[in-house]
């Protein structure tokens, strides 16, 4: 069969209105969002049903086409785009975006894997049932991609991670078979059921290397009656895990977010995002931005968090605090948060870290960090901020003044070792939450122990032994 | 080489006083907790450290022994007893015992396989820090059984099952290698890290099938400042689903048990443990035990409690409740629940089952089952209690009054058919927290779709393609 002949045979399984051919339809879908990646494709093939991804997979696998599954196309390292052969399809699930089943009793909702994040988050609104999963492109980033990347956000210091929210998936198999699935097609979500491997978290995290996510049963929780959000000045990140132990000692589970971020970070996001300001008249090192959840009421979360920041101050962890009286002041504390990946591009490109160290090495790790690059790179600016409660640090470099960004990110190769040698002596992660996909493929195989690795290729070859499932990716 | 020749080879490694081979010496490794199993080995091992473990696997590989990992031997399946060829080792974890390391502001614990699980929430205890894991046998079963089983208990609702508490793993594979663990020794255990295949989760309830885990970090949480207990009295099951809608809304994550009795179980409980009793004046068919654990105080979680009974009463949910005024109160509303077991064996042999369902299908099944079971076999008496807030039940079956043990027990292989062929209707699991074992091996055929059980078995043949790690269970 020719190019022309497996094409045609895709059209037959989903229609030849959802098979993308020509270069004006497929452009969308040919380039990651970070715009660092091309690709090219046989075809964008766009099925409708766990039955037509099952179809195709059959047919890919039987003529030994690559398949690159791909949801909002927003993933941060590449995963969901093409090599340049021109061989393999993109298989985008954006019309799988059914929310199948919502139980409130079960806590419980069942979504295809194109469904929009935020939309998940609406229906669970809409029953006075939250779901945590919150991060930067939840507008546009599907359910699939988050399972598929086990994306993190800012609510994982209180709900952990995509994987921890998941209670049971429906996945294709790189041979076509449906797992995860009973015979009526309800995706299997049960919150306790030991009979044997647990197939699921090997196909969340996997970035479509061993399988296809058609649809997942996840979690939900009862909707918090009050958020409220703090803001607290410090002068170290030293002073910023005292605070987090405090915080967690005194608010528990109440406490979900724990966000730290540097002066330099917030002056950026002040720069470029004008109405939005410190609280505070004067400049402090760090800060940090703390959310309670509360299922009492507003006065509770306030004098919880009033409690918590005097005990703060009288012990010395912090210089000021402030906690938001409104929900526009909540929204604008938020924003010194969300914006500084934002405000930080405006001043031009940067180096990039989406690192992990085990929670109490976290200032240690600046610390040293800091002074290794200021020392090899004398003058660069560290824009450094990240979920604390998580360990987890966007630890980005910026170029010194008057460098220009040629010469700079000429540096990200040395740049990129000096960090992650550092990040592995304090025995951490070089991707916490935005996975290998192409980006970190190589690089992953200077720090994971060899006798990983060779299991990772083990369990590879064995659920995918033609390397038909996104090649090129993770391994 | 005979077996005193691999006798001895074992014995090299781990020490002539570590290989037990008379049959004295060996016998309480030999036949599980219920007795139900008694098996054969070459020799009882007990290596003392990951090196030890992996040096046995790999004499074990090289010559095609069978090893069957032992923990504080208290599983309920059959999965740590050999078979009765004669031809295993049982390797026994307990001399693994240390905690390797603690810290607080990481709120993690590093702690090897043959650590009692009663010792590990001792340790935190003394760092005002809470392991939630808790059980029946915690004071004799060992965490590698735990994670190996994925095991369940009473805090699930709140802390997820043991799968949920562990942060990583160290694991001996069936070639001997040692992953998870860095190369200065320490067992990862980052809260996020987003590298590559979930191996951790792999071996996580695999039973000894896939590798030997030998540590792993586990979650902390801070200690809570209070927990306080309340019984309520119930007409239904239905009413008690919604109380737990009720409660989950008003306590949110503070909800940390919820745990459904029968009446008939409660008076099982009275008969062979007299000190405990209802604390209610008339009988009502069920009660539910609830526990709050506040992280601000006593009177704040007695308060939330109240609150919450006087609306379950006012909306017609419950028909009476009482909070434990004091420990030795909430202790023995415990007991009413935690006796069960032991008070059902008293009255004779009894055929059980531990199985789960969505939650908001409970009720319903109950219903459907128990008519279903009292048209069969008329007279025969449920004792049904467990673990409502996960789906979980302990749904026993005992004979009619009058009926011989015999005659009963002669009617297990069909009362489990009856059953689990009714779990499977309602989308559950017929093993939520006990594993497969040997005991559910052969029965989970029959249940489990044929694409994931082929799966299974290709995972399987891949990471243990000798089958020399614990033959003849799960699979």
């Amino acid at each position: 069969m020719n190019q022309s002949d497996h094409q045609a045979a895709l059209a037959a399984i989903v229609g030849a209105a959802n098979v993308l051919t020509n270069a004006a339809d497929q452009a969308a879908y040919l380039t990651d969002w970070r715009k660092h990646y091309t690709g090219r494709a046989m075809a964008i093939v766009r099925p409708g049903s766990t039955e037509e991804v099952a179809a195709v997979v059959r047919h890919c696998a039987t003529h030994g086409i690559a398949i690159v599954p791909q949801g909002g196309n927003t993933g941060m390292a590449g995963g969901a785009t093409p090599d340049t052969s021109g061989q393999a399809i993109v298989m985008s699930l954006t019309r799988m975006n059914r929310i199948r089943k919502l139980d409130v009793t079960d806590n419980s909702i069942t979504v295809e894997a194109g469904c929009v994040l935020a939309t998940i988050q609406q229906a669970a609104i809409n029953v006075d049932r939250l779901f945590p999963l919150s991060l930067a492109s939840e507008g546009s980033c599907t359910i699939g991609g988050n399972l598929s990347s086990n994306a993190g956000g800012t609510g994982v210091l209180r709900y952990g991670n995509t994987r921890d929210l998941c209670l049971g998936l429906e996945v294709v198999t790189a041979n076509g078979d449906i797992i995860g699935a009973r015979a009526d097609g309800e995706v299997r979500g049960l919150r306790k059921d030991n009979t044997g491997y647990d197939l699921k978290d090997l196909f969340i995290g996997a970035e479509g290397t061993l399988g296809i996510i058609t649809a997942a049963t996840l979690k939900l929780y009862p909707a918090p009656r009050a958020r409220v959000t703090a803001f607290a000045a410090l002068a170290t990140p030293r002073a910023a895990l005292q605070l987090l132990t405090l915080a967690q000692q005194r608010c528990g589970a109440t406490l979900t977010a724990f966000e730290l971020i540097s002066d330099l970070a917030i002056s950026l996001v002040e720069r470029h995002y004008p109405p939005h300001r410190s609280p505070f008249a004067v400049r402090h090192p760090y800060a940090v931005l703390m959310e309670i959840s509360d299922h009492e009421d507003e006065a509770h979360a306030t004098a919880m968090l009033e409690g918590l920041m005097e005990q703060a101050l009288e012990d010395g962890l912090i210089d000021d605090a402030a906690i938001a009286q409104s929900l526009s002041q909540s929204d604008d504390l938020w924003q010194l948060r969300e914006r500084v990946s934002e405000a930080q591009a405006m001043e031009g490109k940067n180096i990039k870290h989406d690192i992990s160290v085990p929670i109490s090495r976290i200032a240690d790790f600046i610390e040293t960090t800091d002074a290794l690059i200021a020392a090899a790179w004398p003058g660069v600016c560290m824009v450094n901020f990240g979920h604390l409660g998580d360990g987890n640090l966007h630890y980005n470099v910026s170029p010194a003044s008057g460098e220009t960004e040629a010469a700079f990110m000429a540096k990200q190769g040395p740049v990129n070792k000096l960090v992650y040698d550092s990040v592995e002596r304090f025995g951490g992660s070089i991707s916490a939450e935005h996975g290998l996909g192409q980006l970190k493929r190589e690089e992953i195989l200077r720090y994971k122990p060899a006798t990983e690795v060779a299991l990772m290729r083990t369990i590879k070859a064995a659920l995918d032994p033609q390397g038909i499932m996104n090649p090129g990716k993770v391994l």
